[in-house]
């Protein structure tokens, strides 16, 4: 290969010459393309799980961990999920060239906002080849072009999907640039990557808090967080204590590892001895390790189950796993303060039949989901109705919580005049 | 003044406290502190003349060019203006708490989103004490605490005017750190301040295009950036003359040194030769110096007048003075390719009959105003309807193009639900 640097510039360069082309592209053409990535993985189902299994043997050699691996293999059924992916975003309404708020001035201009792409956005993620498609797809979709940087253990994997992508864009007349996958697999090559600020508009790195705190450290390009999500439940004096106690239980344990899991429980000191104790006694039944302050502890173990003593560390803590920090408050504003030093601001949800206590809640409390009533785990793209999500964003810039095809646009202002001109 | 670190560490802290007051206000609160601010400007007068006149009087010691002086003095017309925008500001309707895209899903949860304030902005400003006033106001009636940095040759007028705010604020029981101005002139606390991202959200300069970059280079707090306006007007073969003449004579006659004044003319080859010569004419009778390609010379030169060669930089000027650079192009697409060549993606025009060509211009050009049929000069926050704006932004990300309160807000998803679990 020639030298990192005008390889990557070169990438960078067919990047914004393809983005204008896919700028340009009617919606039918985007969903012809989208279509036609489907039928080619589905006709190279052989040559894909070849080169996956490159990648396999090369893990396998290196020791690469059984989770790792197990997120690197590209089974016929995640064949299937890919194809069925890219038909679902095929079908989701094209974002681009939507116009709204079109209203005449005094002046007798006419000024409304028409929906545009980004232009180029650059996706840096980690081990699972899927993902090349997932984001591929989006920002197709999205009329954008994409530059995708995966995890060097996938590269043969992901080498052959985007051999499937440029085939079949070139069948419906885009551009082959409009999705590039970086050849090399040196790390170098991130680091120019997240400073093309010339050819690259918006940086999503999907990823662990490490590879996102690192990229955002370097990027001179925008970058769409997604950091970490340290959500909670709080269980409020007026709750209505069955739906505290289902919310609580689906909230932490319908998924361990997902970044809306409850991770610290809060529950106001007036209901904490008729709600806590039979929580408790579920989330033991499940294999949840307790980690409780001294309130939670009396409750907990008074009610014959094991509560360590949770220390200041538990209270930041994302445990992406069945642990459970647990923590007694005198009220809303103990709660909301809790939030205000602890919190993540990913998603919060409150449990009450107080009308006032909700709404202050709803109001108050700055995280990017905030809910009444309802289980963290409702925080996510296809549960909001996006259709799909490229991420959640933790940030407060430009896309907050889950980042749909809406996120990968922009919107420039349209003004129609017949001749006018400012007096 | 203690050391700059933890001087700077500190006003974050008070910011961010500030902000969670400041968020919490209802519509009322913030209006009624808006319209004490304008009380107390009005009250203070005279110690808002003292103060600026030691500016004044270091600037004139210090050889500050006559231009700045101009900008740095507080005329009684000028605190009349800040307190007529304060006014206008405090009628503006509050963009918090709006609640929008209120939906059920199907698993029965409600999902919408809920405008709410960014948090903590952070204003670099040059010279201009009145900035101080009207970026505070706009911070303030969006929610956000703001940390505001002027020029040190304003740091008199500043602090008189600081003073001000803070006597209101007191008044009105909102916290006093809601509006921080820097109390140092050291240029290294603006290094602190675009690299707080704990407890700053957004940075807004306003400045010239030296000031912008130089701040851009080293903030980690994402920039709403308006880096230049090299704006431009196309005169299409279908245009009507009548129109061209006048849209292309306002764009760059009505006011030179804004961002939105045309700085190069484009003309289709077909009707170059009746709309050039006319227009020149008025260019010249004006003063406006004219630096074409070799068609158009041919036919400025022609009708007497003078048109020196434009270079290749010329393509790429924004003047902010009497100079026009125009260029005859064979078409529409000609035009759009020297667009996507130079042009600052600020705001660009076409005039033009033709409903398939002017569909194009509004559909393929990627700026953030465009415009058929009308000039340029309309790309700003006021003709927009947005009421005031903070600036324009030239980024493609979070706010595109004239940044009212709107663009100081942030949206957050909230869920309501009956007791939802996540199935």
């Amino acid at each position: 290969m020639e030298d990192l640097n005008s390889y990557m510039q070169n990438v960078g360069i067919k990047a914004r010459a393809a983005a204008l082309a896919l700028g340009r592209a009617g919606t039918d053409t985007k969903n012809k393309a989208l279509l036609a990535i489907a039928g080619v993985l589905d006709q190279r189902r052989q040559a894909l799980a070849e080169a996956n299994e490159l990648d396999l043997e090369h893990g396998r050699n290196n020791g690469l961990e059984a989770a790792l691996l197990d997120r690197l293999e590209l089974t016929p059924a995640r064949i299937d999920g890919m194809i069925e992916g890219l038909e679902q975003v095929a079908a989701l309404p094209d974002p681009v060239g939507e116009i709204t708020d079109m209203n005449y001035r005094p002046s007798g201009i006419q000024v409304g906002k028409m929906r545009v792409p980004l232009g180029v956005v650059g996706i840096i993620y980690e081990s699972r080849p899927n993902v090349t498609v997932e984001a591929a797809s989006l920002c197709l979709k999205s009329g954008n072009a994409t530059i995708l940087r995966g995890g060097s253990e996938a590269i043969h994997s992901n080498q052959a999907i985007a051999a499937c992508i440029a085939s079949a864009l070139e069948t419906v007349g885009l551009p082959v640039e409009a999705v590039q996958v970086i050849e090399t697999t040196d790390r170098a090559a991130v680091g120019h990557l997240v400073t093309m600020e010339e050819y690259v508009d918006v940086i999503v790195p999907r990823g662990g808090k490490g590879l996102i705190e690192r990229i955002s450290a370097e990027a001179r390009v925008p970058v769409i967080k997604h950091l970490h999500g340290v959500c909670h439940v709080y269980i409020d004096d007026e709750a209505d204590l069955d739906k505290a106690h289902n919310i609580a239980l689906n909230a932490k344990t319908h998924r361990y590892g997902v970044c809306n899991a409850m991770e610290t429980l809060l529950v106001a000191a007036g209901v904490a001895d008729k709600v806590l104790p039979g929580l408790a006694r579920v989330y033991a039944e499940k294999g949840v390790e307790m980690r409780g302050c001294d309130r939670a502890r009396v409750l907990i173990e008074g009610a014959g189950l094991d509560c360590q003593a949770a220390t200041e560390a538990d209270w930041h803590e994302e445990y992406l796993a069945p642990v459970l920090a647990i923590r007694v408050v005198d009220d809303v504003d103990g709660a909301m303060d809790h939030l205000n030093r602890y919190s993540s601001r990913h998603t919060e949800a409150i449990v009450t039949e107080n009308y006032s206590t909700g709404r202050r809640f709803i109001n108050e409390v700055d995280s990017s989901s905030v809910m009444i009533n309802a289980s963290t785990r409702f925080a996510d793209g296809f549960e909001y109705g996006l259709g799909a999500e490229i991420g959640i964003s933790t940030d407060k810039i430009h896309a907050r919580g889950p980042v749909g095809l809406e996120g990968l646009t922009s919107q420039k202002y349209i003004v129609l005049g017949d001749g006018h001109i400012r007096e």
